[in-house]
């Protein structure tokens, strides 16, 4: 029945599984504790108070049961939104609701913009390590996908100048809060440069920003989008994903005029609308008061799981055996296992032979056949301080049982 | 502000606005009796048994606020959607509920499907007249279309024969059953001409299906994908946007392994996931047992509607200034004025001199600029019998000025 195969279009080739959603899927059918997913813990969303916005919404909205007019989402959402990202400092004061578009979570914002702007071969540079989930939009298009390592401060200024000075970069996708997976922020002096060197050598700005408000000891620099020296090369894409429930699917871009037409007319081909009494369930629960303090609620808990997970990790394994920064935010913690050669055999090892999942570091790179090989990442989101412990526990004694199999190995190879 | 213009991508020139849209904003703009939308009636929706049924899906699910884990969607509404076409005779017994993708309305099934096997310069052909937004996900992706007319018996095979002759068509695009917006129906036996050509000529079907079940006097022929012709060329699109609610934005492809894996790789890069707590609701709701009556209850109040359009029609017009075929379901009907020259010029004319609303004919053209201009499509779905007396008064009232008018203006010129 492979008959067909031929008449695949050429992208087909360019696709490929989520390396993500295969481990995720692994972990969970053999049950083992896991520091895998990268998403909300179901015990922290708004569950009673967005359920009651929701009926809120299909009570008193017949009309949103036929098709929206407008295809770029819910006018009073996207004007929510607008007014709240204004009020915070991350949206321009001439931006407003008609740039603001509503995405099914930010994956469709990645596709959207990918779809507008990169022609076959056009070359993305992205932060090594970076979410893997954006290198299958950016693939699918055929862009050609280019490293910039990230350091204390952000991605490196020097290697993203090397890259655009030797050919165009179309755009710079970065994730500058809490990044996935490093957990790493960008400073605010850093983004400066980076928007310098994006107008001296022409390039776009992804800016990619979900985790913003777990902010766990002090909220992080404005938005990218937001600096005076954005001259408009930065859109924007954010998510109530992880902030209300990534079960909605809501995220938005936000787009300066010259390229908003050509993403309402990529919605309107592809999807032609999304569930817009869905938006206004969750527009109802935006305004019912308590989104400031849900927040709140979110950093404290979300930080407690990150001290817990810190913790552990520093009860069993010394400095030498497991090294990583505490993360400041975010979901995520990144470490390095040094003398650790192939992070991607060793999380399969650790789920089969310790039950404990966690995601192997070349996962998070573009070139994912040398890079990121002693690293893992850990997803503290949905795990409390004694599963942490538990976790850490397993994980050390994968980590000695695979370093020594492999040792011997190698010496026998000698 | 326009400095970033030259960074958008090739794809940004194949985009354009959909002209349906536009005519529907001017129709509700100027407060006109509207023929316009291709859209279900409000008060037609389940909307009692559809608000229970999505409340119950929010009480009982929480796990589907977080991300469902099959990015395919709802396992139990595929598998529901499988075992009913199957049932209807409508779904070969060999496809099952892994065969099912569940899409943001037919129209991300348009999208993911050209996304999977269209290249740039790949012939897409359509039947003529057509619907239009689908020619907008085919356009995006590059594709060049072509028009293939539409005789008593559906899609003429002998101007598919030798579109598919003179060079390779990629897929054939039809709506078999009461189409948009001619409101035709394909007769059994050119459906299997027509699979005859495909497999003579190595082309794919795209069957887009949503009218099936809007039939007023009997059932039309079975789908392409479940004649044993098919040797798995076909990939059917349904949609429960017409017979339940759009709103709800759910719609499905079912589609043979071969292509299977790569729309599923698709999803995955554009969106991630849809939103599987609407699919549990409208799950709850086709559970209820009331589905069925509610088929029935479409049927009969849209054919009432359909009959009140007809009679109407009837009323005001005589044979030799409109003429129609009596559509046999669906929302549309098709006529044309002889004589008329620019349908799109008229219907402009209709809405600010008389009030009422039509979309021109030639807007379901992959021609603009030359076809079916003396047509007009008008929508019955949300139109009462009064409502339809009074907009054919209107509109036989601006069909006589303006080819008064014209009539005069080319004299005048002669």
């Amino acid at each position: 029945m492979d008959s067909f195969s031929e008449l695949l279009g050429a992208r087909h080739a360019r696709l490929y599984d989520s390396a993500i959603q295969d481990m995720i899927e692994l972990v969970h059918s053999s049950g083992a504790l896991s520091f895998t997913a990268g998403e909300p813990s179901i015990d922290l969303m708004p569950e009673q108070d967005l359920r009651k916005a929701l009926f809120k919404a299909f009570e008193n909205a017949r009309e949103l049961m036929g098709y929206y007019h407008d295809s770029s989402g819910l006018v009073e959402l996207r004007d929510w939104i607008a007014e709240w990202t204004k009020n915070e400092g991350l949206l321009p004061r001439h931006l407003n609701w008609e740039n603001i578009l509503l995405t099914t979570g930010s994956q469709e914002g990645l596709s959207l913009f990918t779809e507008a702007v990169i022609d076959h071969g056009d070359v993305v540079a992205v932060e090594n390590p970076s979410y893997p989930e954006a290198f299958l939009a950016f693939a699918k298009e055929g862009a050609s996908i280019e490293a910039v390592p990230i350091d204390d401060e952000g991605p490196s200024t020097e290697a993203l100048e090397n890259l655009a000075s030797r050919g165009h970069v179309k755009f710079f996708y970065t994730i500058p809060c809490f990044q996935n997976p490093s957990g790493s922020v960008t400073s605010l002096e850093r983004r400066k440069e980076i928007l310098e060197l994006a107008k001296h050598y022409n390039f776009l700005i992804l800016e990619d920003d979900p985790y913003r408000n777990l902010w766990f000891e002090e909220a992080p620099p404005t938005s990218y989008i937001s600096l005076h020296e954005n001259d408009g090369r930065v859109i924007y894409l954010g998510s109530f994903s992880k902030v209300v429930a990534p079960g909605i699917r809501c995220g938005w871009i936000a787009a300066p005029e010259w390229i908003f037409k050509t993403l309402h007319r990529l919605r309107v081909a592809t999807t032609l609308n999304l569930p817009a009494i869905l938006h206004l369930g969750l527009l109802e629960f935006l305004q019912s008061g308590g989104f400031t303090g849900h927040l709140e609620q979110l950093r404290k808990a979300y930080r407690a799981r990150r001290d817990g997970l810190v913790e552990a990790l520093h009860k069993h394994f010394n400095k030498s055996e497991f090294r990583f920064e505490i993360p400041k935010g975010g979901f995520f913690l990144w470490g390095e296992a040094p003398g650790l050669k192939d992070s991607d055999s060793f999380v399969k090892f650790a789920i089969q032979n310790e039950g404990v999942g966690v995601i192997a570091g070349k996962t998070f790179s573009p070139y994912p056949a040398k890079a990121n090989e002693g690293a893992i990442r850990l997803s503290f989101a949905k795990v409390s301080p004694e599963e942490a412990d538990e976790g850490c526990k397993r994980l050390k004694r994968a980590l000695s049982k695979y370093m020594n199999l492999t040792q011997e190995g190698a010496r026998t190879n000698e």
